[in-house]
C-alpha cells in the first residue's frame, strides 16, 4: 500500500498528476525499464502520461540520456576532416542522404551516417543502397571509421547495441498508442544521433501530408524539442523543416530512388530534391568548414555539376562492395520491375495538392515498403510521379510511371495515384520547400 | 502500420486524443482484455488514457457493463422479504456491516453481503468476522440464499468468478498508478454491487482523512458517478457521502470491532457508529418497506434496544459456524492480545483534528492488515480510541488503548496515536456524520 521512495510508481503518479520529474527520476525509470525491473505495463502507463501531461526540456534531455546510456556510443573525430551525420524523420521519395553523403564528401567533409531498418512504405536509406547489386550496409565500427577516413563517407547498419533502450521504448509505445508525443519523438530521435559523435548533426524535420508531423507548426514543435537536446548535449546542429506536402523526389520506391540520386549527381536531374541536397550541403560547409554560406551554396552546386560528388558515391559504392557500373549505367544494373505501365492524367488543370501519405502507401502496396520487421522489400517495384503542386497538366499527359510486379497491381497503382493527385483551375503557388532553419 | 478498424489501439488512441467512445468500443476493449487478447501494456496505457481525459456516464456504463460479463452474475431475489446489500468505499473503524446486516434482518429485510478480501490497513469485514471462532464465510451461492432466507442475513466471500475482469483490471491499476480516476472507481465499486440482483443497494462513499476520497467534494464526485451506474442499470440505491476525517468506531483491528459492534447490538454502545447504522437501516426500510422515514428510525433503534438485532447476530454467527456464545462474552471467546497498553493523553487541549489514516496504519503495523495478497493477519492486535473531534481532554486522560503482541511494538503504535491527535485551545465543532444522501 504505501510506496517506498524508489518505487517507481511514484514517477508514473507524478507525471500522471501533471508535476515536473527530477532529472534522475527520469534516468532511473528508463534504467530500470531497460533493466526489466519495470514492466512494459507500468512503463506504458508512463508513456501515456508523459504524452498526455507533456515533457519539459529537462525531462527530456534526462529522457535522451537515459536512452544513450542503454547501448554503446561510436566516436567519428581525429578524422582530419569534420564529421557530420545527417537525420531526416521521414518522407515521401527523400532520396536526400543518397546524395547528400558524397556531395558532402566530395567538398571536405566526413560522412558518418547510421540508420535504423523501419517500417515505412519504401525502404529506408540502407534497403535503398542493397538495391545496388553486391552492396552490404553491415559495416562494423572499425570499418565504418575507415571508410569515412578513406572515402569521405559511409552509410551503414545501425548496431543493435546503439541505443537500445529506444528501440525497446519505440516498440513499446508503437503497441500501446502513445507514439505521438513530440518529446517522446525528439528523444527518439536525437537519442540515436547523439550517440554517435561527429562535429555535426543536420537533421531534416518534414511537415505535411506525407510525413509524421502533419502541419509545419508540429514540425516546428519538434525542431525546436529536437534543437533543445543538441544544445543540452552540446553538439553543433542544424535543423531544417522542409516540405513533405508534395513527394520530394519524383521516385517513391528503392531502386528508383537510387537512380534518381545517380541522376541529380550526374547533373542531370533538376528540382527541388536537388535543391534541398545542396541546402543541406552548403550549412554544413558552413559550420564545419566555416565556409560563407553562398559561396558553399556554390561549391555544392559545382560539385554536382563537375561529377566530383558522382566520383565519391562511385567510391562508396565500392568501398561497401556494390557494382560501381551502376552509376554510369543504373538502368542496366539496377534491378527492374516486370511491368511498367505510365501515369497520365485524366483530366486537366493545375496540381492543387497531393495527398502524399497516400502515393507511399500505393508504392508500399506494390511491394517497396514492409509492415513488419524482418519483411522483405522488392527493390524494383516504385512509382515514379513527375508533376508538382503548381504544375498544370493536360489531359492525357504523362505525369510517370508505375513499375509493379504484374497488371492488376500497377492499374491499382496508377488508381491511387491519380486519386491522390488534386487538380482544380486558375494558378497554384508552389508550396516553400524550406519552411524554417534553426540553430 | 495501418490500424484496422478493430486494432484496440485505435481505441486507446481516440481516449488519448480526448474523444468519446461508442460503448461498443469500451465493452469490445474489456473483452479483448479478459480474453487475453489485449496486453497488459496497451490496457494499462488505456486506463491512463482513461484517467487524465475522464469517460463520462455513458462510457462508465459501458465499462462496468462489460465487467459484469466478465463472470457470474447472483441473484437475491424470490425471498418473501425485500433484499438488500451494503458496502463502504472503506475507512478506519468502519465497523457498519457487522451491525447493519443482523439490524435490517431484525427489522424484515433480507441482507446478503458479499465482501471482497481486500489489501488495507486493518482487516476488511470477512477478516474481522474471522476473528470469532469456527465462523466461516466461504459461503456456496445456494449456502448464501439459504441462510439468507432463513437467517435474514449473510456475509460471505466474494467468489472469483463474481466479475473476475474488475480484479484482473484493478491487479494491473495498481502497478500502474491508474487508481485514482472516478470513473475507473466507480465503475470497479459498482460492477460488483450489480453482478448481485438485490432490490436495494445501500453505498456509504467515506470522504476524509481516513478515506481513499480525501475531500467530500470528491466524495461527492464518486457517489453521483456510482449513483449514475446504478441508474443506467435500473437499480433502486441510495448512496450517502459520509465522514472518514476520523475514525467512525472507536476500534482500528478486527476483534476489537467485532466486541464494539457487539456492544452496539446489545445496546451498550452510543456514538457515531450506531448513529450511521440506524440512518443506514433506516434508508433502506423507507425504501424497501415503504416505511415513513422517522418511523423507520425509531424501528432501527428500537431493534437495537430491545436486543432483537443482537438475535439475528447471534442466528447468523451460528449459521456460520460460529461461536455464538461471543454475543454474551466477547471479551471471553474473541482472541486477545498478549500486551494491552492505555493511551493517555500527553497534554490537555480539544481535539482538533486526527490524521485517521496514520491511525489505520498504526494498526496494520500492529499486525491487523495486510500489505500483499494472502498475508495472515492478527485477529486479536489493534487500537482502539475513545476520543472524537471536539473533546475536550486532560493531560493524563486515558483515551483508549493498544493491543499489541509485544511492549515495543506497543509503545510505537501509542506514539503514533497520539501523534496523529491534533490538539488545539477552544472549542472545536465536530464535523458533520453524514454529507449527504444521493438517491
Amino acid at each position: 500500500m504505501q510506496m517506498s521512495i524508489t518505487d517507481p510508481r511514484t514517477t508514473v503518479a507524478a507525471k500522471r498528476d501533471g508535476h515536473t520529474l527530477h532529472p534522475d527520476e527520469v534516468e532511473a525509470f528508463i534504467e530500470g525499464y531497460t533493466a526489466g525491473e519495470i514492466s512494459d505495463a507500468l512503463a506504458a502507463a508512463f508513456l501515456m502520461a508523459c504524452l498526455l501531461r507533456g515533457l519539459d526540456d529537462e525531462e527530456t534531455l534526462a529522457l535522451t540520456r537515459a536512452l544513450i546510456a542503454s547501448g554503446d556510443t561510436l566516436r567519428f573525430d581525429g578524422l582530419g576532416v569534420p564529421s557530420v551525420d545527417k537525420h531526416s524523420t521521414g518522407g515521401v521519395a527523400d532520396g536526400v542522404t543518397l546524395v547528400f553523403a558524397p556531395l558532402a564528401a566530395s567538398m571536405g567533409m566526413a560522412v558518418a551516417k547510421l540508420s535504423g531498418r523501419g517500417l515505412g512504405h519504401t525502404g529506408g536509406t540502407l534497403d535503398k543502397l542493397e538495391s545496388i547489386p553486391g552492396l552490404r550496409t553491415d559495416l562494423a565500427p572499425d570499418q565504418m571509421r575507415r571508410q569515412v577516413a578513406e572515402v569521405g563517407c559511409a552509410v551503414g547498419a545501425q548496431s543493435p547495441r546503439l541505443v537500445p533502450a529506444d528501440g525497446a521504448l519505440y516498440a513499446l509505445r508503437d503497441a500501446t498508442a502513445t507514439v505521438p508525443s513530440i518529446a517522446l519523438i525528439a528523444a527518439s530521435v536525437m537519442s540515436k544521433k547523439l550517440a554517435v559523435e561527429t562535429d555535426l548533426i543536420v537533421l531534416d524535420v518534414k511537415a505535411g501530408s506525407g510525413a509524421f508531423m502533419k502541419t509545419s507548426v508540429d514540425a516546428m514543435t519538434l525542431a525546436r524539442a529536437c534543437l533543445a537536446l543538441a544544445r543540452g548535449w552540446e553538439r553543433a546542429v542544424r535543423i531544417a523543416v522542409t516540405d513533405m506536402d508534395q513527394p520530394l523526389g519524383d521516385a517513391v520506391g528503392n531502386a528508383l530512388d537510387v537512380k534518381e540520386a545517380i541522376e541529380v549527381l550526374r547533373n542531370e536531374h533538376q528540382g527541388r530534391l536537388r535543391e534541398l541536397v545542396v541546402a543541406f550541403a552548403a550549412q554544413a560547409a558552413s559550420v564545419t568548414l566555416a565556409r560563407d554560406l553562398e559561396e558553399a551554396t556554390s561549391d555544392a552546386g559545382r560539385a554536382l555539376d563537375d561529377g566530383s560528388a558522382l566520383e565519391c558515391f562511385r567510391e562508396m559504392i565500392v568501398a561497401q562492395g556494390g557494382d560501381p557500373r551502376v552509376t554510369e549505367d543504373p538502368a542496366g544494373v539496377l534491378p527492374a520491375a516486370p511491368v511498367v505501365v505510365p501515369i497520365v492524367a485524366d483530366r486537366e488543370g493545375t496540381v492543387a495538392s497531393m495527398a502524399t501519405e497516400e502515393i507511399g502507401l500505393a508504392s508500399g502496396a506494390l511491394g517497396a515498403g514492409r509492415v513488419r520487421k524482418g519483411d522483405p522489400i522488392d527493390p524494383a517495384v516504385g512509382i515514379v510521379v513527375r508533376c508538382k503542386i503548381g504544375d498544370t497538366l493536360e489531359m492525357g499527359e504523362p505525369i510517370g510511371e508505375v513499375h509493379a510486379r504484374d497488371d492488376d497491381a500497377a492499374r491499382e497503382a496508377v488508381r491511387r495515384v491519380l486519386a491522390a493527385i488534386v487538380l482544380r483551375e486558375g494558378p497554384v503557388a508552389a508550396p516553400p520547400l524550406v519552411h524554417a532553419w534553426l540553430e
